[in-house]
């Protein structure tokens, strides 16, 4: 461009993971930019990788150290990979928020529960509205998704018009939010679109995607047919899925009672944005006490099998005075994300001892909220960018997305988490800056490489030994080395602890004054002894930490 | 039976989780049986539930108690959940092994590894030949699976005949061991069957299952349409996968190169029991180096995501001087056990990364070595059996095995671990009995419930702090209150360990004279203000572990 301005992209979460996205936009001079930044999400932890963990989140220091010309964070819609973050990170930038109305809802949300004034968020209505900052023109463009007011961003630059797709998928009827209107989306690529930074969640799916209309019909009859109580689980976010399974419900003359806090939270907000003008009136629990079995209709939160939700609790025992019996029937009107299966498969095999009959993973009363293969193909024709550029999937979803551009004859680029991109000059690779995770740990904020985590993962692999031992006025031993195992076993004779004991003390009987006057050198021989015990004794190297107290 | 004699069944692992098959068959009068044992597997830890284990089986103190009149332990066929626990848990029963050749080759290795003689294995060949033990006559019915020498038991006992499947497929060409043969089958089936206990994994799969053979030739031609080098993972012990993916490539004109120990060992078995004659002559890392990409295929173990396996270390970087990369292809010729999925998704993005074709869950390239639904219903037909047992499945596949039993017209008996039937009396619940897990933690045999590994999650989860305290000879507190902290966070105002000293400090110089003498009332006082300062800075109560010296 002249001046040598450009107009740059670069993923801080959400290209190489399916969760936390967070994307930044900067156009100017290198070094000499103005930015905004689409969605601020969060990814979920597990015990694999990030156990004791609560919440992650992308680590924001790219952007948080432009925060001076961040002009703006712009939340495409309410899910928590979306919007999840913004409590957590919003002080690391204060830039003003902008979303729809019903997004602003859940945002002004998230702020609050961290202390923040909801008056951060600006609500923006449709396109043909935009707000203008700086060299950015910036529009909420309405798409089909299974959410609410989910948009696309449409991002005006010096350089042309970026289209930022969202999560999103082709439904003419989806039930909740605005339907794919092809017009719509062909007037706003009339004026050529420089890049479409597009969704690739479900690029390895061959068939269209199916409307959330499909499966009502469908659900709607099993309602009708099931004998005894129905249960459904579904996302809490996914209001669509909400309202189909409430209106079969009501079809087959269920009455609806919603169990879990996320989900009546998510109803709640949809009904103050006035989305749900027909979404049929609930029961409480004791209304729902004195129906008939055959005329409720459960709607429960822990679709992917989450511990302490409704639909784990239901499987397990008797919850809030709802027991499930043999003739029952419990939907899974969702998918099982990969990583999920155990615990999903814990609650089925749990519900499949007390008699109920279990319905998962059935395309029958399930569609996905994102574009597939040939719809990913028609969002190309229709915003016919100059430019490609794969976000929202794993690498190899990015990959197949770019392939699948280029196989369409478009230039496509592939820029995981890091990669800056100069979306100006045909996305070419100009930069790679540092990206990460933080952890949201119990009340605090760390960063996923601090160590932290690795160490709990050493304990929970290896046990952990403790070691107290007092050193005398003369710099001598005292009697009564302490050492305490935590999750180890007692080994093939016996009382671990004994051993290690036994162990430690020959070694500090053996060592010489220098080793005895230095905590350094006193702290890796006792190690040394534990490591040794613990291999002979249990085949296992524990995490050690030794405490050394020098009587004055 | 006359004199109150019968024939009872009890599932000791198996039957409630696909993994660690052990099953009990006794005969007499109550309290006075004959036993013998089928199969002694194992199953695979995870970071979730058994963080550190190595090795799980199941509890066999049951059949322990009862080894005096133990006649002998069978095992069907030679994968590691049949066949696993045998070294380990062996000096438990000490009685007789039972397998057929290729079977005995493996067993015979786990008992060498755990120092103990081979000779206790018992080669015995396929029916007719049958061993005679007390009143059980036990023979190796040939079935079709994915392992040479796959075998029901056939258990002839004064009550009547009883068909354990093991795992089976009904598969006329499986390319190794014997084929389905439907008359033989029927043979067996002639004296009458009085009960069918049936391999239950697949029940959920509407479709016939195909044959082995019917991936030979997809197999081969993408082998020969493939550009660069081709690898490939299965289990290890696939062994009619192996010898179909490299007969392929010797047809694509490619040279075999094996990776990994426990496939090159698998290998070695079955060549020494002279199963694959026709298997292709490998070649060694230092052959492979100088053969073309195009003209060479890689077999590696890791099929499942193992990280320390050779499909995660050719994803990650070169590996034994192989290194992977664009237009290489690499498939999955497997299914990816529920558990495994993210494990197996990093090793196919890693792959993406390098450019290389991955090929996964795709059907022309795989086929299970399991019974479908419409085969299992098969079976119930060939052997007409009086009563069906499902095993080898989670809840919800026995308890749907059982309703298709039902649905044909028989009687079924849900039987999960613990359950103790009457198989002469249509399998009636007698009793509920004892079962549990065992974990190989290290080199360390250790129960499931003992704590140990539930305390290993605890740390992983709130991180650990030990105390050290010393109290002086007057019983007064010492000057320098020691914490240490492990996988926890500095908190918000940093140095946790100072905020833990301090506040631990804190509540000793307000301790009673009564509080500082007893042990146990300083640990609770010291371990309450842990939880408080954890819970105020961290947001988080940590395992703590005290350790309070005194001064004599």
């Amino acid at each position: 461009m002249k001046n040598g301005e450009r107009l740059i992209y670069v993923a801080l979460g959400g290209a190489g993971e399916i969760g936390m996205n967070m994307y930044a936009y900067g156009w100017g001079k290198p070094g000499d930019e103005d930015w905004i930044l689409v969605d601020m999400g969060v990814t979920f932890p597990n015990m694999d990788s990030s156990p004791g963990v609560d919440l992650i989140t992308a680590d924001p220091s790219f952007i948080a150290a432009r925060r001076d010309r961040l002009r703006g964070v712009f939340i495409t819609h309410a899910h928590e990979d979306h919007i999840g973050a913004l409590g957590m990170l919003w002080h690391r930038l204060e830039a003003p928020i902008y979303t729809r109305e019903f997004t602003g809802l859940v945002a002004a949300d998230k702020l609050e529960r961290f202390g923040l004034s909801p008056e951060h968020v600006t609500i923006v209505g449709p396109m043909p509205e935009m707000i203008e900052m700086g060299p950015f023109k910036v529009g909420f463009m309405p798409v089909s998704h299974s959410i609410p007011e989910a948009s696309a961003m449409v991002i005006d630059t010096p350089a042309g018009r970026v289209v930022h797709t969202g999560d999103l998928k082709l439904d003419p009827a989806p039930q909740v939010g605005e339907a794919f209107d092809p017009a719509r989306f062909a007037e706003i690529a009339a004026p050529g679109v420089l890049a479409l930074v597009c969704d690739s969640t479900n690029v390895f799916s061959p068939e269209a995607g199916r409307s959330e209309a499909s499966i009502v019909e469908d659900i709607t009859e099993m309602m009708k047919q099931a004998k005894g109580m129905v249960v459904a689980t579904t996302f809490a976010s996914n209001i669509a899925r909400l309202r189909t399974l409430a209106k079969a419900a009501a079809a087959a003359d269920r009455s609806v009672l919603v169990l879990g806090r996320a989900m009546n939270r998510m109803l709640a907000f949809a009904r103050a944005a006035k989305l749900l003008p027909d979404f049929p009136d609930t029961v409480s629990l004791d209304e729902a006490e004195v129906i008939p079995r055959d005329h409720l209709f459960v709607l429960a939160t822990g679709s992917q099998g989450e511990m302490r939700a409704a639909s784990a609790q239901l499987s397990r025992e008797k919850y809030l005075g709802l027991e499930l019996a043999e003739g029952d029937t419990f939907l899974f009107s969702s998918k099982t994300i990969p990583g999920n299966e155990v615990s999903v498969g814990r609650i089925i095999n749990n519900l499949a001892m007390k008699g109920v009959t279990v319905v998962e993973e059935d395309a029958r009363y399930h569609v996905s909220g994102h574009a597939n293969r040939p719809d990913i193909q028609e969002l190309h024709r229709i915003f016919d960018p100059r430019l490609v550029v794969p976000m929202h999937g794993e690498y190899r979803h990015l990959r197949e997305h770019a392939l699948l551009a280029r196989a369409g004859g478009r230039k496509a680029a592939i820029a995981p988490n890091g990669t800056v991109i100069d979306i100006s000059d045909d996305g070419a690779i100009i930069d790679e800056v540092e990206t990460g995770r933080l952890y949201l740990d119990g009340t605090v904020m760390i960063g996923a490489l601090d160590g932290i985590v690795r160490e709990r993962i050493r304990m929970a692999i290896r046990g952990h030994v403790a070691v107290s031992v007092i050193i005398d006025e003369e710099g001598r031993p005292m009697d009564g080395v302490w050492a305490i195992a935590s999750g180890l076993s007692e080994g093939e004779d016996g009382d671990f602890e004994a051993v290690l004991e036994a162990a430690i003390e020959a070694e500090i009987s053996r060592a010489s004054r220098r080793v005895l006057a230095s905590d350094d050198a006193l702290e890796e021989l006792i190690m040394r002894a534990v490591n040794r015990a613990g291999k002979n004794s249990l085949g296992k190297k524990p995490v050690c930490k030794v405490m050394i107290n020098r009587l004055a």
